[in-house]
C-alpha cells in the first residue's frame, strides 16, 4: 500500500491556501481563495469541508488514502483539544471547536495550530533553522508573531501562547497596541504602522512593495523607515537573544522583503544591544520556505499527530 | 553504608559562604568568610580548596563520605566542563579551569554553575517554583540575574548565557550598562541604580534597608523609587510573560526585601502591559529559600552531578 497523503490549510486574514502533499512534503496540487468572499463563521468552515473534499475528487483519491488535515489560523488555538481561542483579524470567531466540527463534516483526523508556530516547525524541520537545537522563526506582515523552538520543539507553555514577539515592549511609554498594551513591537513594525510612517514622510499612500522598491534605489527617506524597522526588531530580538540565546533566528514573512536594508540594521543592532557571547552566537537567517512554510508546517503537523 | 554528604559554596562579590549538607538538603554547618580579603586569583582559590577541607575535619569526616563539591559563581561559567569565563564583580578570573584546579588541590568531584542558575534550581526543587513546570527565577541585587526553567529543566542554550533578563532593554534609548549595551533593566534598577537615585531624591546617602523601611512607613519618596523599580521590573517581565507564558516568576534578592510596595507593582505592570492569557496564568511569587537558596542549589548541582 502506498503512503498516504496530506491535505494541508493555511488560512489567513485575506486567503485561504489549500494543498494536497505526500510524505515527503512535495506539494501535488494547490488552490487559493479569498477569506473576504465568507462573511460567516459557518460560510467559512462549510468552505474549508467543501474544499478539502473537492481536493479528494479532483486528486482522484479516496478518503483511505489521505492521512489527514492540518490547519494553521491566524490567532490564539488551544493545538491540544483542536479550539480555536479567536481569531483578531476575522470577527466571529470566539472559543469555536473547530477540529471536532470538521473531523464530523470531512471524516477525517484535523489537526490545528496557530500559524506562526506551524510557519517554524516547518522552517526547523526542513528551512532555515534546520539543524538548530534553539530557535525563533519570526513572520512579519500586519501582525509581527513567532514561533519558539526550545530543545528541537516546538515551546508552547501552558497556555500554548508563546512567542509572542511582536508585543515585547520596547519602551516604557509608547503608542497603543491592538493587545491592550502599548510600546510593543508590533505597534511601530507591524504593516500599518509602516504604511502611515511611510505615508506621512512621502504625503500620499506609499505600499511596502514600493518603499522597498524605493529604498533599494537608494532613497533615503524610504531606507531611513526601514533601518527604523530593522532597529526597532534588532532591539526586541536583543531581549530574546539575552534571555534565551538561540543558536538562530529565521525572519520571513511580506516586510522581511525589504532584504538587505532590513536585516543589515537588524544584525548590527543585536551587536550594539545583545551581550556579547550571545549576541556572536545567534545567526540572523532570512525564511527560506517563502509563502509556503505554513503549508509545510500544517502537512508535518498531521504527520507528527497521525505517528503519535 | 550512610548516605554521603555534600558541600556547597556560594561565591559572592562581597563573601563566600560554605556549608555541609546532607542528602536531604539539611545544612549540618555553615560558615562565612569575606570575599574582599583575597587580593590575588590565587589566593581565593587556595582558600576555597582550604575551607573544604576544614569543614571535613571539623566535622570530623573522611572524603570518602563526602560525593562532591559545588559551587555557585556570580558570572558565566561552562558548567558542562567546569570553566569560569569571567566574574564581573571580582577582578582577574579569566577563562578559569577552576573545577580542574580544584579537584586536584582538594581530590573531590567538583561542579560549577552560574549563581542565579543554582538559586534557581533550588527554587524550582524546594522552593517557590517547585510543581511549575515553565519558570523564571531573579535576583536582584548589584546585578539582576535569572535562572530559567524549561519543560522541568534549567534551560542553558548552547552558550549557557540564559536568563540575562538584567540585560533586556526596556527602551530604545537610555542609560548605558556595564555589558556594553544600553537603557537594560539592571542600569534603572540595579542596586547602584536605585542608591543613585535615592541619593538624588533625599540629597544624602541612604542604604536600600532605610530606603525599604520609609517606603513602608509611607515615605512618597521612598515609595515612588519602589514603583519605579516594580513597574520598570514588571516591564521586562512582560516581555517575558509574551515569550514563554511561565507558569510562575519567582522573586528573591536584597531588593526584593522592598516587599509588598515592588510586588504590587510588578503585577499591576504585567496585567497592563503583558497579553491577557499569559498575564493571567502566570503567578509572581517571593523567593521561599532566602540567602540560603545558592547553597541549596549548589547542592543539588552536586547530587545531580553525580547520578548523571
Amino acid at each position: 500500500m502506498p503512503l498516504k497523503k496530506t491535505i494541508a490549510i493555511d488560512l489567513g486574514g485575506t486567503n485561504i491556501k489549500i494543498a494536497l502533499l505526500d510524505h515527503n512534503l512535495k506539494i501535488w496540487s494547490k488552490s487559493v481563495l479569498s477569506t473576504r468572499n465568507f462573511f460567516s463563521k459557518a460560510g467559512l468552515i462549510a468552505q474549508i469541508a467543501d474544499s478539502v473534499k473537492t481536493v479528494i475528487s479532483e486528486n482522484n483519491l479516496k478518503k483511505t488514502e489521505i492521512n489527514g488535515v492540518g490547519i494553521g489560523l491566524p490567532g490564539p488555538i488551544d493545538a491540544k483539544n483542536g479550539i480555536v481561542h479567536f481569531l483578531p483579524n476575522i470577527p466571529g470567531w470566539k472559543e469555536v471547536k473547530l477540529k471536532l466540527i470538521l473531523e464530523h463534516k470531512i471524516g477525517l483526523p484535523v489537526f490545528l495550530d496557530n500559524d506562526a508556530k506551524l510557519m517554524a516547525l516547518a522552517e526547523y524541520k526542513k528551512g532555515a533553522a534546520k539543524g538548530s537545537r534553539n530557535a525563533l522563526c519570526l513572520t512579519l506582515g500586519t501582525g509581527v508573531g513567532a514561533g519558539l523552538i526550545i530543545n528541537g520543539e516546538i515551546f508552547r507553555g501552558f497556555t500554548n501562547a508563546t512567542g509572542e514577539i511582536g508585543h515585547l515592549p520596547i519602551n516604557e511609554y509608547g503608542p497603543k497596541c491592538n493587545c491592550g498594551g502599548q510600546a510593543c513591537l508590533e505597534a511601530y513594525i507591524g504593516n500599518n504602522a509602516i504604511l502611515k510612517e511611510a505615508k506621512s514622510k512621502f504625503h500620499k499612500q506609499i505600499s511596502l512593495e514600493e518603499l522597498s522598491y524605493l529604498a533599494n534605489k537608494g532613497d533615503k527617506k524610504a531606507a531611513d523607515i526601514w533601518k527604523n524597522v530593522g532597529r526597532r526588531l534588532g532591539l526586541a530580538l536583543s531581549a530574546v537573544v539575552n534571555l534565551l540565546s538561540p543558536d538562530c533566528i529565521v525572519i520571513g514573512g511580506g516586510v522581511a522583503n525589504a532584504g538587505k536594508i532590513l536585516f543589515k540594521e537588524v544584525k548590527k543592532t543585536i551587536l550594539e544591544r545583545a551581550m556579547r557571547v550571545q549576541a556572536r552566537h545567534v545567526k540572523i537567517l532570512s525564511a527560506a520556505l517563502g509563502s509556503d512554510a505554513g503549508l509545510f508546517g500544517a502537512a508535518i503537523l498531521v504527520n507528527q499527530g497521525v505517528e503519535a
